[in-house]
Formats: C-alpha cells, structure tokens, sequence
C-alpha cells in the first residue's frame, strides 16, 4: 500500500474545481418523478458518462423504459485487487412548495450559515449528488496522482432512485454478469453526526402505495347531497385514521409479522450514542415521539415499522371555500419494514383493509409505488471493519455502525440479483432537508467524504 | 287585475334576445372566491346596472370592502301595490377541475340533450345568473307591453355568496331604509322535478370553517424521521374520521342541541312525493344513504344536520411518489345546520373538539367561512299561498312546499335587520351540476321562469 498523503492533497487542492463540477451537475434539474422532467435526467446522465470517460472509464448512458442508468469500467492496478461495484443516483426529489425555498432549488451557492461552518445549498447536493461526486472526486485524485486505481471499478448510477426504481429489477438482471463484483459501495446514507462517520448496518423496507376513493360521478352540492351522498374524503379519513391504534401500533392483520425484537445489547450500544427524543425531534422542532409509545427515537426509526400518509388530496383546496362534495379522494401511504418483513403481503393487507371499509355503491383503486424488504447486514465482516477504520483515519471522531430509517431497495436487489452485500457509506447530516426546501451539504461532508473514498478505497486494495 | 296574456306573448317573443343577454352575463367570469377574478365581478356589477337603467330603474353599484352589490329601485303602478324586494347574485362557484367540462365554462351555448330537451350550459347558468336573469326578462316584458310595472320593486343583487357573503350583513345594516320592503322575493331555489315548482319552507344553515394542523417546521424525510415525527396529516385524519360516529350521528358536543324532529305530518307529505334513495342518489351514481341511519334522504337532507368535509390538502400530491411528512395539512369543513343550532357554538364545539386531539407539541390554526342559522317559513302564509297558485298556473303539476338542503343566508339576513320574510321560488333542478362541471340550466326553467314571475308579480299586486 503506497502512501496516500499524495492523494489526500490532490483532492485538496482540486477542492475548487470539484466544486465547479458538482455545481455543473446540480443545476441540470433531474426530478425523475416529474415526466415534465424527463430530458433533464436524461441529461444528467450524459453529464457523468462525459465525466467519467474523460476519467479514464468506459462509460455509457443505458436506456431503460423510463430513465436511464450510467455504466462505467475501469481496472484495477493490480490483478488480484478487489473489484467493486461504486452505487449512487443521479434523480432528485421535487422541488415544491417552491415559495420555502431561499435560493433558487437549481442554483447551488457556498453559503456559510455560522462562523466556519459552509454548505452547499441546492436540490440534490445531498441526495444524492453531492455524495456520488465525493467518489468520482477521489477518483479522479487517485488517477492523478497514480495514474492508476486501486481497485477495478465498475460504476452504476441510477435515475428512478425518488421514484421507486421500476427499472432497476431488469436492469440487473438483464446485465447481471457486467455489474458483477466482489461488494458494492452504496453512498446514499448519511453521518452519526458532523464529526462522527457512520456506517449502516440495517435500512427499513418501503412499500408504496396510492389509494383512490370514488363516489358520486361528479362533484357535488353539499347542500342539495349532503347528509345523503357518501363522501369520499369521509372514507377516506376513515381509512387512514383507523391505521393506527391509540398506543401508535399499526392495525392491519399480520403487520407484525416477522418483526423482531432489537437484541438488547444492540439497544445498549445505541443508548451509548446520547440521542434522545428532545434533540432528535428538536432539530425540525418537534418535541414528542408519535409512534408505538415506550421506545426511544432510535428504535422507531431504526428498527420499527411505519405506516405515514405521504400526501393526501380531495375536495375543493383553493382560496376561500365551496360547499362541495367531492367526487374522489386520494392519499399516497407508504409502510417503513423491519426485520423479515414482507412487502407484498404488507400492500395486500392495506388493500383488503381499506376495502373492507368501502361503502357498496363507492370504489376504491390502488396504484404500488415500489416495494422492498428491510436489509439487515452482518454486524462483523471484515469488509465492514475495514472501512471503519479507514474512516476513523479521516474523522475527528471514530465511525459507528448504526441503523436507519430510510430505504435502500439497491441493497438488496444487489444481495439477490448480483449475490454481492453492500456497504454502506455517506456522509449526508440528519438536517440536510432532504426532500425538503433548502436542501444542503455540508462543505466539510463532500470535502472530507473525497478524501473518505480514498482511504477505504486505499485500504480495500491492501 | 288586467290580462295577462299579452305580457306572457312578449316574454315568449323576447326569448332569444333574453338568452343573449343571460349569455353576456354567463361570459362574465365572476367567480367571487377566488381574488383573481375580482376584476370581473366588478364587470358583472356594472353589466346588471346597465341592464336595469334600461328597464327604467334608478340603479348603481355599490362598492363594500369586498365584491360590490347592486340596488335598483322601480315605482309600481298603482301607490297600494306591494312593494319587493327581489334578490340574486351575480357571482359564481370556481370552476375547477377544468379539464372534467364538455364545453368551456364561460362560453354559453345551447344543448339539446335529448329530443326536446335542450340546456343552457356554462358556469352560473343555473346558480344563479340564469335564476335572476328570469326577473329581469319578466320585468322587461311587463313593461313593454305596460309601461309600468304591477308592483313597486327593489333590487339587491349580490356578489360574494358563492363565499360566505362577508360584506352582506354590513351593507342591509347600513341600507336597511333603503331596502326596507314589504317581503323578499328570493330566486336562489330549485323546483322538485322538471314538472313541478316548489316553494322552499325550510333552509338549512352553515357553518364554513378551514382547519390546519402544524406539526415539523419543514417537510420531513419519512425514512428518517418517521414513526418519531408527528405526521399533521395523521392528526388531520382522526380529527376528521372522528366527527361522526357508527350510526353517521355527528360526535360534537352537544351537537344536536336546537334540532327538533320533523313533524308527523310534515314528513307524511314528503312521502307522497315518492322519493328514494336509489332515484335521489341514482342520478349520481350512487345508492347508498350515508347519513344517519334509518332517515330517509329528504330528511336527511331537508331536516337533519351534517359534517361534510369539502376540501382536504397534505403532503405531495403530484404525479408519482414522495415519502415525506408534510409540515402541514388543512382541511375545509362545512356543517348543515337545522332549527335552533347556533352556529357560534357549532363552531366552537368543533374547535374545542379538533384542539383535544393535537400533540402538545404541534398546533392547529382555524379561519372561519361563513355561519348562518337555519331558517323555517311559516307553512300557511298568504304570500306563500298566491306563489303556489300563481306558479300552479304555469306548470304541469302544482307547486309543492318542500324543505330545502342548502343554505341561503340572506334569508335569516332579511328576517332579523329587514324584518321581512322571503318567498324562495327558483327553477333550477337538482341535476343542475351547480358548483360542479357542467353546469346547466334548463330552457324550460328559463322560460317558463320568466313566465312565472310575470304570474306571481300579477298575482301579488291583485
């Protein structure tokens, strides 16, 4: 293993340039859940097959039926070095209400919130264009200096991330001999917090899942109707309120099933991290925990399930008022899984459910939006403890081995399709605004994350 | 009393120059709700004083802080003959959603929907331009052919019923000498069926009220933070699905107080009628009373009370999926009221409820929308029997007396600063789509409209 001190300064005093170059891909406004937005993915990702061959890969932008995946090659220095499969995605989440935003969602900016402490301001610096630079950076630091890389490296950035991934499935398995490799380096997570890195050892499922309500055939007078006709935000309502019981237990049948407990001496370990309800909840400003009553912040949104109405609509939601009754309502409910369990019989437990709450002459209509099961990944391989210390070489404090809430399906399409685990490292912060108004990165998050890759990477090829 | 004939040949006569003329106004986009189209509710003001200077009145508009009104004044032939008050208004519900209209709803056309039947289309057509349009053409003709009309009349037409009519109780204060009369005559109403007019008895009132809940200060990460972060739209939905309970009785506090049952022999006459659920429901789509259980759907929508929810907003409602939890979700919602319900406490009721129910650590702002009390005219009354005669005349069927679900607040208005009582005759019918797409008005309904208020104005100055 050669001494890295050189790559370390290149990225340094590349620092400039990178910025320019996250900059140049932030601005192309890649919402991929918004067919308004169809060409700019497709131009994000041209943008990084342009930058990554001009890095030295073999790249080239993969069409799919919706939007595209980047595939990028490149050897290794040395035959027996470890082959790696690098993940992020290139897709953003949408930008409304656009009115919270202080600057402009596609115009990233340096600003510098409290004295020495800079981010980068932007849809996407976090989530996650921010994080897949940090590699190409080290990357191209690596190449400079070397002329050569650690590891070989193959690169799949995707486009459907923030819209359920339809394409990924076939993706993989259609190019499941070229996307082979030894483990995968998924960077789409985020720090303990801004001095301690973390990886994470288990991410929570997801189903997704739109309901539509249908009445009357038109919209109609509440005075003439009203006290007659059902209404579809009424059933509606009643759906969603009934999810829930008064401890925050979710209600469909079998829910439960395949949720285990967290060993105590996991819980233990996450009591050592200090977190607690006041400062987690604190931050959006909020103070009270809404889940299963009785368990930390942590174990809710580590290790527990969820079921959370994303968005609802129906009626008349302009200025002022009508005295409607709508002909259909709707609401977008996603459920959070642990544990084993199982996100088709989930979604069929929400649809009889809320069938069963359907008045005769009214329907009801269910559109899947994605479903993946929970990862949990093994507390002690050596791919892990590797990159542990190579990140505790970085930061000011020593990298933890943590859980999280959110859902990485990658993680185990990557386990089943490719028969490879991941690792997951990012160096997002848990008020980064993600999917939120005024989105940002830290300065030191992309800075430090650069230099991040180019010790685990360094220390990979050992 | 002279022959009335000629008057009613000249109506006929006028037919196509009134329809014209109901179309320049149907053309004014007077939607009152909505602060985009103040401009144009100005518009239609001044079209209609136009209109009533030519027919001989003294009239103006009348500006109040909101949409202005417009009064006119007219002698009567003779110095013993009554004096009305005739109202209407001239604005309009919203037209949203736009894409479910056949036609544009500001561009008046004549259908014929089936053979014989033809249809005026267009926003407003039916409620109310089209309603107030009738007296203005029976007017017209009466002077034609007399030169003089039979009674003495004032003219209030309004501007912001379509919201909550802010601007109504401080004007008839301020004019109450002016608009002073000797009854109101109310053209708002519809008949029972395309045969048979109606006198409307009975008006429910309304309370209009929007409620929304704050939970975070930013749309929140349903990965990251949810099953700890308090979801605003699932404190929305139990509040929501909390209003009614099993049997479809509203759950307020003392809620019902003021509501009497319906008289035995009220209710008898409904039944002759020959109303059921599977026609009142039938014509949209449905079958089903959802109301409280064992009522039927006159009384439901006649005699009872109701909590409807009109319009419901939260989270991401666009295309495709977003798993946030939204800082913020609102609801608009409008109770029925009937007898003695008092709307200030029906608001209060539903405050103090909906407060009960949110986290400490969120909060819950209200903005009220109108209230009004419910409004029961005597069964017996002379001025209401010379209308049922006089309308008897016109039609297939005689006039039946019948309850009424909407709310027209200007009649409780009239009764408590005029000190007059209202006779409520129109000629929409209840599949009119008021306040929904497509929205029509008869042919029939206008022209046997204006023919009808020639008899009733005959029949009142007899």
């Amino acid at each position: 293993m050669a001494d890295i001190t050189p790559v370390l300064e290149r990225a340094d005093a590349n620092l400039p340039k990178s910025l320019d170059r996250l900059f140049d891909l932030v601005r192309i406004k890649s919402i991929s859940t918004d067919p308004a937005f169809k060409a700019e993915c497709h131009t994000a990702a041209e943008w990084l097959v342009a930058e990554l061959n001009a890095l030295g890969f073999t790249a080239s932008v993969r069409e799919t039926p919706g939007h595209p995946m980047v595939v990028a090659h490149h050897v290794g220095a040395r035959a027996n070095a470890p082959h790696v499969l690098f993940y992020g995605h290139y897709d953003v989440q949408p930008v409304d209400p656009l009115n919270l935003w202080d600057a402009p969602p596609f115009e990233p900016a340096i600003r510098e919130i409290e004295p020495g402490r800079k981010v980068i301001t932007g849809r996407g610096t976090s989530d996650d264009k921010g994080q897949l630079m940090t590699f190409l950076e080290a990357v191209r630091a690596y190449k400079e200096v070397n002329d050569a890389l650690p590891c070989r490296i193959t690169i799949l950035f995707e486009g459907e991330e923030e819209s359920g991934s339809p394409s990924l499935k076939p993706f993989l398995e259609a190019n499941a001999a070229e996307l082979k490799a030894d483990y995968a380096l998924v960077c789409d997570t985020s720090m303990w917090d801004s001095e301690t890195p973390a990886i994470s050892a288990g991410l929570r499922g997801l189903v997704g899942e739109e309901i539509v309500i249908k009445a009357a055939d038109r919209d109609l007078h509440s005075g003439y109707f009203g006290g007659a006709a059902a209404n579809p935000i009424h059933i509606l309502t009643d759906i969603l309120a009934g999810l829930h019981d008064e401890t925050g237990r979710i209600t469909l049948e079998n829910f439960y099933d395949g949720v285990e407990e967290t060993p105590a001496q996991i819980k233990a370990a996450w009591d050592t991290l200090g977190q607690t309800a006041e400062k987690f909840l604190g931050q959006v400003g909020l103070s009270i925990p809404s889940g299963e009553k009785g368990r930390s912040v942590l174990e809710l949104t580590w290790a527990r399930p969820t079921a959370e109405v994303n968005g609802i609509t129906g009626g008349y939601t302009g200025d002022g008022f009508k005295t409607v009754i709508a002909a259909q309502a709707s609401a977008k409910v996603s459920f959070r899984l642990v544990g084993k369990q199982d996100p088709a019989k989930i979604r069929e437990a929400f649809r009889a459910y809320a069938r069963s709450k359907v008045p005769a002459d009214c329907s009801v209509e269910f559109h899947p939006h994605g479903g993946s099961p929970a990862i949990h990944l093994p507390y002690d391989s050596s791919l892990l403890n590797t990159a542990k210390m190579a990140l505790s070489d970085e930061w000011p404090k020593p990298a933890v081995v943590i859980g999280m809430g959110g859902s990485i399906p990658i993680v185990g399409d990557f386990q089943r399709m490719l028969g490879i685990e991941s690792l997951l490292v990012g160096f997002g912060l848990s008020d980064d605004r993600i999917h939120s108004p005024n989105e940002k990165y830290e300065l030191a998050s992309f800075h430090k994350g650069i230099r991040s890759w180019i010790r685990i990477l360094d220390a990979l090829a050992a």
